[in-house]
């Protein structure tokens, strides 16, 4: 069995973005290794991140319609092979339960990978009419993936993750609702975590096992690798024959569903730590931010300090409608490693509070996303002033990682401006001739793929037509290339 | 590998109890059997009340100091070895993996079935001194423990649940912890799920496996009988042993910490089908109900559909602040097919609308706890009347469920008054002589258990000291007797 040991020295080995994400993970107490191979421990800071981004989507997930369920963990292994792309793509990754209850198992069970095997099965069963469709459902489950090569919140042998499931009448509609989904995500990357993306197709080799279509977003992190950080996969109507999902539609005819899928994990926490940072550590974006505004009480003297702690109470409860907001009260730390410890947190705004500032009525204010300092910030209105300024903070990180994707996106002509360009990350924007062997050819080479063919190229004034980096062919197909985690 | 067949035959040797419970949660569409062996499928209406149950809950635990996280779902074999009791009471329920991304493991996997070592292991590299105590955790996760004897919600393979693991300097501080959350899970069933139920300790042989004192609360189902609805233990400091959890206390001296844990699953919606219901179905109590109220309209005439509907809507949005409430506008269905449809969904409150009532400025409001309907309620001010209605539906069903466990519990005082009661259910307080012999001598001859030792014992006027119902022993100790879930 590894041990932790093991485990911590397996990250040594990484790069540096890789060692980048650890050293902020752990010491802003995200998360912490596991003894368990490629598992991770989420921590109360770390988890509560993980509850603000649940809180929204759930809330964008059912106000388009979708319900929550829950689906066994346990997956029969003959279900996996029902569909043949799709258990060649997991069945290497699966966790496999042979023995339950001290016997062994007439049926191996695998751990879900992902469920839209058993999901089918159940919706087999409960879907008989058009009138039963759509069928729309969510899952909030964790996953088990085997992973040779782990790190923590992008790539755990365990993970967290919501998956829609739903079943539709015609292709139109199904197609509609990957789409709409994958701009839930888009919504829920930009607006929320401050993490701007490129939406897009992936090409075959990077479709998802099963999958006619799948759309994704996919972000930049800070050491210049992109991150897929989520997919919506059209499923067309191959788990439906697999698994004989069929309706009668108005004419009584028999005829199979068309699916989609689609997810984001608890990968978008590793997404927001290499997106937001600095050398002082996170900087969280307020509307997922678990603490939004930490107030610091300052004071030498102990005569000071009921003045002091009584002021910041008043503050505390004045903004708790408002805000996730609270009192850094301990007493066994100075003010100067409190506000250390909230910078390495990344806490969007913190309040310094002291006798001065009481006897002038103000308070010092101070922003994590520009590190900037703002004296005599006046009491009266302070709630307003927070509103405004956590707006502009939210708005700030994202303007900031915006302006880093524009500035590392790059169009290349050539394998030779390719290969000099590569190296040092970013997005590579160029022609490719639809053949799977250059972009094999580029995996080899350089370890980078196509991460999408995008709704839009990102990088202006691109030509309709090219020729392909890799074999110069003629072609019209604009794509994103990426070294990725 | 079993099938569905094979399950749903398996429920048809249920007594009355468990078909009731199977017909209640199948047609009220909470959950449906799953392919694998114990396993349910939870379905949106079932998982909906789950929601409602949890971020209840979940707001309980947090006011009482606990955060979130999350550690990984398997457990090395070695670890669940570590503590002897510990061991001996899971090893048997567990679903065990061997084989991970294609090769035979080197340690075999154990999927959590309680998550007491894996935290302990951790919970050691966290602590190290009395200013890291307490350590206050929860996680909300599923478990798996394989059961010969499935039903759906009381007893599945698989379940979803919380488990607090804290962790103290003093015995006095864990032990109050203990009974704290004890009481929250009281709180959780009485005020909550509307189900009354008694509290104590559990005796040795029903004791957590590892824990030195397990307390709970018992809930009296509508067949007769007992269901264990929440427990909390505990731990002494035999895990910290196990694990070497310890910490460095203000005199310098390192000590092992005294450790609690305590869960509620799923289950607890098999505790509220089973104690609210009717020949019609269902009956949520508000609190937790996923629709408050439904409007139903009632129009015959095509020109009186608009009228109708538009009223409906404008109750709703008026209504939709204060409650979850929908409007069943569904064509292809009668009214009267609706009333029983939600009927048997157990929706606490129906309003039934047509051209007549709007003509008066009424509504007409239907209660599902005691299928009164209360004809003509005024338009003005039906907010503030629905939500009185709403306050005494949830006493009412919890004043119904206290009446039915007050009139279902005696006093017994020989094995042949016992033998006499058992088989019609309830709970049957009667003495003890403290002797795990006589204790099973119930168990073998009347499948019945002692399901607690009460704190305050529910029949008025018992005596101080009696005679051990079996052995005839003087004793001072009463207990609570039942059959159980």
């Amino acid at each position: 069995m590894t041990k932790t040991e093991n485990i911590e020295a397996q990250e040594k080995d990484l790069d540096h973005g890789e060692s980048l994400l650890a050293k902020l993970a752990l010491e802003a107490e995200l998360a912490d290794y596991s003894p368990v191979k490629g598992c991770m421990v989420i921590r109360p800071y770390g988890y509560a991140i993980w509850e603000q981004i649940q809180s929204s989507l759930d809330k964008m997930i059912k106000e388009t319609g979708h319900e929550n369920a829950y689906f066994p963990l346990l997956i029969p292994e003959s279900f996996l092979k029902k569909e043949a792309e799709h258990v060649e793509g997991f069945a290497p990754e699966c966790a496999v339960v042979t023995y339950g209850g001290g016997k062994e198992l007439e049926e191996k069970l695998v751990i879900r990978p992902t469920s839209e095997t058993i999901i089918n099965h159940m919706f087999s069963k409960w879907i008989h009419s058009y009138r039963d469709l759509p069928l729309l459902l969510n899952q909030w489950a964790n996953i088990v993936r085997w992973e040779m090569k782990t790190r923590l919140f992008l790539r755990t042998t365990e993970f967290l993750w919501q998956e829609g499931h739903t079943a539709h009448a015609t292709f139109e509609e199904a197609n509609e609702e990957t789409i709409k989904m994958l701009g839930v995500y888009k919504t829920l990357s930009e607006e929320y975590l401050a993490v701007p993306v490129i939406d897009g197709i992936k090409t075959e080799s990077q479709r998802f096992a099963g999958a006619v279509t799948t759309y994704c977003i996919e972000g930049l992190m800070k050491d210049g690798k992109a991150l897929q950080m989520g997919t919506s996969h059209y499923l067309g109507q191959n788990f439906a024959k697999a698994f004989d999902t069929k309706f009668q539609d108005q004419n009584s005819q028999l005829q199979y569903v068309h699916q989609t899928s689609w997810g984001v994990s608890t990968r978008l926490i590793g997404a927001v730590i290499m997106t937001h940072n600095d050398e002082k550590g996170l900087k969280l974006p307020p509307k997922i931010a678990p603490i939004q505004i930490v107030i610091v009480p300052i004071y030498k003297e102990a005569h000071e300090k009921d003045l002091v702690l009584n002021k910041c109470k008043e503050i505390l409860r004045n903004l708790k409608s408002d805000f996730r907001v609270k009192i850094d009260d301990r007493e066994q730390y100075t003010p100067g490693w409190k506000f250390n410890h909230w910078e390495v947190k990344g806490v969007p705004i913190r309040l310094n509070l002291g006798p001065k500032d009481i006897a002038n009525n103000v308070v010092e204010v101070v922003r994590r996303d520009t590190n900037q300092k703002i004296k005599s910030v006046p009491q009266d209105g302070l709630k307003q002033y927070l509103m405004n300024l956590s707006t502009e903070i939210q708005e700030t990180l994202f303007t900031q990682a915006k302006e880093f994707l524009n500035r590392n996106t790059f169009t290349v002509i050539n394998e030779n401006e390719f290969s000099t360009k590569i190296p040092s990350g970013g997005f590579l924007v160029g022609f490719w001739c639809e053949n799977s062997v250059c972009e094999e050819i580029l995996k080899q080479k350089y370890k980078a793929t196509i991460r999408c063919i995008p709704f839009k190229v990102p990088v202006d004034q691109m030509k309709e037509e090219g020729y392909c980096i890799v074999c110069n062919k003629t072609s019209k197909q604009n794509v994103v290339f990426a070294k990725a985690y």
